[in-house]
């Protein structure tokens, strides 16, 4: 089997949408991939981190990691991971730092996501183990591009003062019709989407089937995976998404829309649910 | 004790520069604090998550997070916790999820800091535990406002060609003069900054006490933080900082610049540093 190192960016085919007109074309998405980082005494290890990120420069990433939590006069070496528990795919994606020293009794940081350790951490194993606790979305409803173009300044309207300032993260909800439903925010991107679905959950409008997501950022996987597991089928950004947000849009049927601005929007991945011309 | 409940923004005082004059105002922060959320089936309880959050809403934000973990059916009720472990100014930031059954074997999640349980999560706890592994900063450099204004340009020069459509976040490393030592991209903003850090704990340049870092969206507690395990004196963001990243930068001796752009910026903390007309 031939192991390719992810680089930091991705080619994707999507379909652009200016007015009421779609092109398809080529973009280029920011990789997002999980980085397992394991710390090694040279008789034990242990896995310290789990977190997304953007492959590249990994080893700085684990030191400047371990340097954060008190760590980092203690590294030895650190090299990319040939445990026999790591199939060959997982390999870049998992990092052991060797230790001068003992390993220390520090609590597991930054684990975003659950993952059977057996298959090894990468993007489409993370996938995998999102279909043991999510269906792909059935919904059918479609939206015009008008309607999209106008949720960007009804969440900002529905933000406070200081929201609009850009000084929080926001998320909204909205029928298919583009009614604001509800917004939160936070300074945490995935609390105003768990604070959203919190919301809703209570309400006992779940599943979201036939809403629409709005975020005022980008789309990640996290942000993403909250999304399907409350059932939504539509997420909108104001930026862009990673490529492992949209690998989850496609593999689970669901729309994906980012840089929403200026009566323009691009679209990764369910573009059937936008009624274009073309 | 009277216990005050945390509101979703915070009043601080803070210097605002345009061109090369100074002037004191008043503004408004989003607040940042910790919230812990523990399980409990009426006989144990069990801490599944501390994560940095905007107060309000808090019961919605459990629900949301344990629904995405696949857990929102079995809550019984939400409450702020009354443990008597949690002292009075904690207590708004702790909340108790009630399930109708045993409590699930997950692992904790999004952990984001280290916390003394016995003290309880709040903000003032959280940079008294940061006391136990750094030391306020000691740096006497000044640098002029123009210097300061040149730094977003030079950023986003060095990003590649996809990080300047917004779809990465940048963290860059600059001497005192205004210079770019290097930069990193990622699309997890705490990963920008790890990188970075790596990156300098290799070459042997730590700390960084006469180096400013410079990112590209928001500053929170938790940039700060790992700037300061860096001994960074100086951190500059072309967005907004949280009330707890505000809170860490007077505590530990930083200087702590926000909105940076268009030959203006707040400084949050430490204007010492820089030197204007006034």
């Amino acid at each position: 089997m031939t192991v390719t190192r992810p680089g930091p960016t991705t080619r994707a085919r999507i379909h652009q949408i200016s007015g009421n007109v779609a092109r398809d074309r080529r973009d280029d998405l920011a990789t997002e991939e999980p980085l397992e980082i394991r710390l090694s005494d040279g008789e034990t290890r242990r896995t310290v981190a789990i977190t997304m990120r953007t492959p590249g420069h990994d080893f700085e990433l684990a030191a400047g990691f371990l340097h954060a939590e008190g760590l980092a006069d203690g590294i030895a070496t650190i090299a990319y991971c040939t445990d026999d528990d790591v199939p060959p795919e997982a390999r870049y994606n998992t990092v052991t730092v060797r230790l001068r020293g003992p390993i220390p009794d520090l609590p597991s940081l930054d684990r975003h996501f659950l993952t059977s350790s057996a298959c090894g951490v990468c993007g489409s194993a993370s996938l995998d183990a999102l279909h043991d606790r999510c269906s792909p979305v059935r919904s059918t409803f479609t939206v015009e591009p008008a309607t999209l173009y106008a949720l960007p300044d009804r969440l900002r309207a529905a933000q406070g003062v200081f929201g609009k300032t850009g000084g929080l993260h926001a998320a909204g909800l909205f029928t298919a019709e583009g009614d604001l439903v509800i917004a939160r925010e936070d300074v945490g991107r995935h609390n105003a989407v768990d604070k959203l679905v919190g919301w809703s959950s209570m309400q006992g409008l779940l599943p979201l089937t036939d809403h629409v997501l709005m975020v005022s950022g980008r789309t990640s996987y996290e942000i993403m995976q909250k999304a399907l597991a409350a059932g939504l089928s539509m997420v909108c950004a104001v930026s862009a998404p990673s490529s492992l947000a949209v690998d989850l849009a496609r593999e689970f049927g669901m729309t994906l829309v980012g840089f929403l601005r200026d009566e323009r929007c691009n679209v990764y991945a369910g573009e059937e649910r936008i009624v274009t011309a073309r």
